[in-house]
């Protein structure tokens, strides 16, 4: 009996670690995105971080993005194509100033995360997506899916990213 | 006994699940940062993101903020002070132009997370570190920490942050 009392601590422990890892910003009743069907995958803002790019022009963005297990181990370890399974969320927000930041360093030099502009996510299914190169799209903003116009801009957008399948974030260590 | 075969199946497959999400980049037997005795925490790399930061001038930097379960936790329901056990760390790279981006948007705009130039980590210990408002601070450039001079550069450095507990970094939603 004391190994099941044992066995059953040790559930009950590892039940509570994973549930503290995944909570929030679940979204999986949202509505789906036109043409690929992809929805936010929830529990995605408590996901590893791939890197982090700034965009500029039009844009004036700082972006992150975030992988799922799958992603994660699939960077790390270099494997090209992604195994079916992946996703990537990569989260927009506005670049803004820091006056905090600034006044510490003495001069206007620092930019943090603004408010959120959108996320667009990359979902791997080979054969679901075999016509886009095995990826399905999805670009929402507050949690509303963008157009069907918007999403056909998707796969010939990264099309030159051919060589790191369709990939443009790298792993940033 | 079918029970007790249920409760071992869950246990493996929970504590699968654990190490699946808990490998790589620990370096819990490094050296320790002089002054606070902090150490890079084990497991950092899959923690979940609290904001993403610019820094310009003498830096050129992009970078992220990555927290604990009980760092996230407490930015997520607004709390201050962060509790005791919160660890945040924040990773800094050089920030270098994407041509591959800059390429698919026909201007240069893009900007990406190059070579890892320093981690920054604040561990909170009321007790412990009492004289520096409660926080423990550690600077590292490939895994080795910087010098007692550069240690005692933090806690003035962050001072200005009072408000919010000595921690600059706002969540990212």
């Amino acid at each position: 009996m004391k190994r099941i009392a044992l066995l059953m601590v040790a559930v009950v422990a590892l039940a509570g670690d994973v549930v503290s890892i995944a909570p929030a910003s679940g979204q999986a009743d949202g509505e789906a995105a036109p043409i690929f069907g992809v929805k936010i995958p929830p529990g995605y803002r408590n996901w590893s971080l791939i890197s982090v790019t700034q965009e500029g022009g039009d844009f004036n963005e700082l972006r992150a993005q975030l992988g799922n297990d799958i992603a994660i181990k699939a960077y790390r370890e270099g494997k090209l194509p992604y195994p079916d399974g992946t996703v990537i969320v990569a989260l927009h927000w506005k670049r803004v100033p820091s006056e905090e930041d600034n006044k510490v360093f003495g001069r206007a030099q620092a930019f943090i995360a603004g408010s959120p502009v959108n996320m667009q996510i990359m979902v791997k299914d080979s054969k679901k997506y075999a016509p886009t190169g095995g990826w399905g799209f999805g670009d929402f903003t507050d949690g509303k899916p963008a157009d069907e116009a918007k999403h056909k801009t998707c796969f010939p957008c990264h099309e030159p990213a051919k060589a790191q399948d369709f990939v443009f974030t790298r792993y940033a260590p």
